[in-house]
């Protein structure tokens, strides 16, 4: 006998459910027995997790392998050394494990492994005729994340596929990335997820151009936007369409007048209505530029004011700010540093070259202070705006006449229905599970460590990169959010940890006799099988199946008296009577069709 | 096309050794390409290393499953709180890597899961018909070993397989003691290696009862003892043959003499034949009792100083020593200790009755300092030994009658030729490397944590539990070890990262075809089969070859003019010419046999 017995595999399923459990698959996994919490954001894997866990991790491999890719594997607890050559012993920040060893030695934890790759394709190879190469490993990494959330979906220790690709130049690299790219479209659809290719920023990665593969899901924690015409990007890389310069001919020069409390935009608009009406209609939100004030912090911890220039109507999205100054991160302005800067007038920012006192922001100006405005504040565009002095604003302040920035920075909120850039249609928003980042890294590794090869003409070259990452414990609880109902999970066919489970209801010895034979039967077959042989109730196994998703249920009890047994499916929620005699072969044609 | 191609393999041999190996399978490992130091005691693996890897890792799941283990897969990253409540927090000093979270919370690196273990069957198990489980996992462990050493034999990171027993009792226990006993038999012999089963320590892991499987290497960390009747035990839990208590009534009472100078065991034994010389034959080193303070040190930091009585002519074996007050760890009793403590005369200490003055140490002294003595200080056994003041000494001081200790250890050096404790014969001493460790734990962990379940009476029983540890990365190194000669590696079939390199030596188009079409039919047969297409020369590639160390290294040349080509055996170092048209049959032939 070599079928699963219910009474003997280690799992309990759980009435309750976890009290931390934000989303369905956290819940499911834990109530049914999959994994279990060792503490925030790590996990345990409980026999019927890793055995999903295992088809999942043959599935990655088998397409990675596919594409020419070779496995290797690195340590995860890691020297310091290379990681500060790429600056990243810094700028990951906190969430980086760092830890000392008995002789006081740095090391980390490996969040991802660009550096040890980089450095072991310099250890072995010297010449363009070593490449291309494409080498993998699957490998637990380490990120210590500030809110660990959701069970396995963002753990801190976790799973992953992590590939990279080394190459003589951009052409090279540009197929490895497109081999990866079909590679990992192979994967979401062997997975059964539904998935979208989007945009994405680098972050602490760095390199050049990058792309999500997000599991469409409502409870996604990314956001991204696509358009009808077929523009996608995470709503960190999404960008806005640029906008043409305008005529300012007939701008009336620049007027400041008084707006006594006028500090939120609202009171603004209304103010300026009564101030200063407009012809043709009334001033809107759309018609101010806010100037919002951050503080910009770097990974060494250096601090200064960032002070962005976007129209009233909009607010600066932290997530697409804090992916766009990367690895730099933003911390509210306070009081204090109000106080130490007091030229900014809370309320009242403006850029201005009007008078040296409000010679405040920009390029033209004299503060020192970073500006950075919206794409939407093209060349011409006219402005209300803050004069730098409490209860006064200026109106008809024209970028490119009366003032400028120190450049352009795309943090806006994108919003439902705003234009993608590429003319392709009105944006709509959704959400995703980022399951997979392909990465076209460039120089940036290579430089830092000095990996060199040869060229043809033997010349020394610096390799070009690309790395590709695919989360595979996050895809069981992806698969499993996907798949499941309010009875509990239904995996597909192809990742369920038994393609079948006997339940023998009633404690007959045919019952027992029937399910045994069966379960005998589709084991010969290779039909990965459990028989419910437990001593509970027939009402217990059944709720124990659905709650696990066991694909096909096959019930032996009361049928037997009409020769039949039961045979359920979980997925489409049906359940019909099958003859004795003809149930092996009835499965068979199930399972593998 | 899908055998492999030596030209595109990921691997680069090295003529050099590198300059930190000690050990031939270290060596030629990174020489071959198996393997590369990412940092001290830490490995990455390469390509050819992780097909070995992996064949070893299927040869001990296989046999663990075989015994009806269940897999489960905890985190490398833990919560200090259960390694706490067990005390191995402390216990494991400084070979604990331990760091912070972002929050400052006490995490560590898993050294071994019995914590982890006992708290998943205490969440899912509780009551005796769950009873037995065997569970297990493969999995990355952490020591940080203060001297790292011989490559991947005794690494920082590696990947152990470690399985755990619950039974409602000890019966149980010594069944699933036994079959994973067995198991490691079977695992050993699989792996080809040669090995010796030993009573061990259990160190800090605790339990009553362990063995180790040490395989045999000369160069090997572990000593070991056996006797020709079977008697065999780790150097550290080796026991000496309980003496006999002696007749003393013939013994004179306690003298002390003069011996000015004779502040060591030679001059001693000089000093005490010059001034009281026995007449049936001279004093000697083993008439004399030696006093050896060390300062004991718990792992909470409590330093006392203990001393040991012992023959004079026997040292203490530090290694014993540390492996009998585990987890206490002991240091060199130095001069400010022997200031702080001047009862101790440093040269002369004894144990003493016959005054006040002496009545230093066991249990009839009142120094509170612990006297433990060798199992050869029998009680009746009179001795030569100090008398606690400077240049004097105390012959005829007899245990049980002038002294007593307050117990006895067996931490004195082991020589050949003693005798075994079972009075099977004279003990050999031998080397070997440890794989396997074997532990009957009992209650430790599950009292510490809480596990229990209810027994047939419905009352609360401590679960009885086993540990069983398996080094899968080692036993690449041992395998590597025990197998290779001076020409590299010599991979036993079952494990070689390919069984058959097919080597074109020539440029011609004809041997390159040949070669090629007996690649694709050996790979078409499912033999593991890389073609040599390297553009260097013959002499290259059979050095890799031999180096790297394929079994079968089949060689398409200079024999195809005559219709031959010629294979190699690796292990054999043979060689013979075969027709071509016989070549794949040959070849199978000998793969499969």
């Amino acid at each position: 006998m070599s079928y699963a017995l219910m009474s003997q595999l280690f799992v309990r399923t759980l009435r309750e459910d976890p009290a931390d459990a934000e989303v369905p698959s956290h819940r499911l996994l834990v109530r049914a027995g999959y994994i279990r919490r060792a503490a925030p954001g790590i996990y345990s894997w409980l026999p019927l997790g890793l055995k999903v866990l295992a088809k999942v991790d043959r599935i990655v491999r088998e397409e990675v392998e596919a594409i020419g890719a070779q496995e290797v594997h690195f340590p995860a607890l890691l020297p310091k050394e290379p990681y500060e050559q790429t600056n990243r012993w810094t700028e990951y920040g906190p969430n980086l494990f760092r830890l000392k060893d008995r002789k006081g030695v740095d090391m980390l934890l490996g969040p991802t492994h660009e550096e040890m790759f980089t450095l072991i394709v310099k250890d072995l190879y010297s010449s363009y005729k070593d490449l291309p190469v494409i080498l993998y490993q699957v490998q637990t990494k380490y990120r210590d994340e500030a809110r660990p959330r959701a069970g396995i979906l963002r753990g801190r220790e976790f799973t992953m596929k992590d590939s990279y690709s080394f190459d003589i130049d951009e052409a090279g690299l540009q197929v490895a990335y497109d081999k990866h790219r079909e590679c990992y479209q192979r994967i979401m659809e062997r997975l059964g997820l539904e998935y979208v290719i989007v945009k994405a920023t680098s972050g602490a990665m760095g390199g050049s151009r990058s792309e999500e593969f997000l599991a469409l899901a409502d409870n996604g924690e990314d956001t991204f936007v696509r358009s009808p015409g077929g523009y996608a990007a995470n709503v960190e890389a999404a960008s806005v369409a640029p906008g043409e310069p305008q005529d300012y001919s007939t701008v009336p020069s620049p007027t400041t007048i008084d707006t006594p409390g006028a500090s939120t935009i609202d009171l603004l608009v209304t103010a300026v209505n009564e101030a200063a009406p407009r012809k043709d209609r009334e001033w809107n939100g759309g018609d101010t530029l806010k100037n919002v004030v951050f503080m910009r912090v770097t990974p060494e911890g250096k601090r200064s004011p960032l002070i962005i220039g976007l129209p009233g109507d909009r607010e600066v999205d932290e997530k697409r700010l804090e992916a766009a100054i990367s690895p730099d991160e933003v911390e509210p302005f306070n009081d204090d540093d109000f106080e130490a800067h007091p030229m900014l007038v809370k309320g009242y920012i403006g850029p201005g070259v009007l008078t040296e006192n409000l010679a405040l922001l920009g390029t033209k100006g004299s503060s020192q202070i970073t500006y950075l405005t919206d794409p939407r504040v093209v060349e011409g565009t006219s402005w209300i705006t803050g004069a730098n002095t409490a209860d006064t604003h200026v109106i008809n302040l024209v970028m490119g006449r009366d003032f400028t920035s120190d450049g352009i920075i795309d943090v806006a909120e994108i919003r439902e229905g705003d234009p993608a850039p590429d003319g392709s249609g009105p944006l709509e928003l959704a959400r995703g599970v980022e399951m997979g980042h392909i990465f076209q890294l460039g120089k940036k590794y290579a430089e830092a460590l000095g990996l060199q090869v040869l060229d043809a003409n033997g010349k020394l070259v610096t390799v070009t990169m690309g790395s590709y990452g695919f989360g595979v414990t996050r895809a069981v609880a992806m698969v499993a959010e996907s798949s499941c109902d309010d009875k509990g999970l239904a995996w597909p066919r192809n990742l369920a940890p038994f393609d079948v489970v006997i339940i023998v209801a009633g404690k007959d010895e045919q019952a027992h006799e029937v399910a045994s034979k069966l379960a005998e039967d589709l084991d010969s077959a290779e039909v990965e099988v459990v028989l419910d042989d437990r001593n509970v109730s027939p009402g217990v196994k059944f709720a124990d199946s659905e709650l696990i998703g066991f694909p096909t249920c096959v019930v032996v009890g009361r049928g037997l008296k009409d020769g039949v047994v039961e045979v359920r499916d979980r997925a489409q929620d049906t359940a019909r009577n099958v003859p004795v005699d003809e149930a092996l072969a009835e499965i068979l044609s199930e399972v593998r069709s």
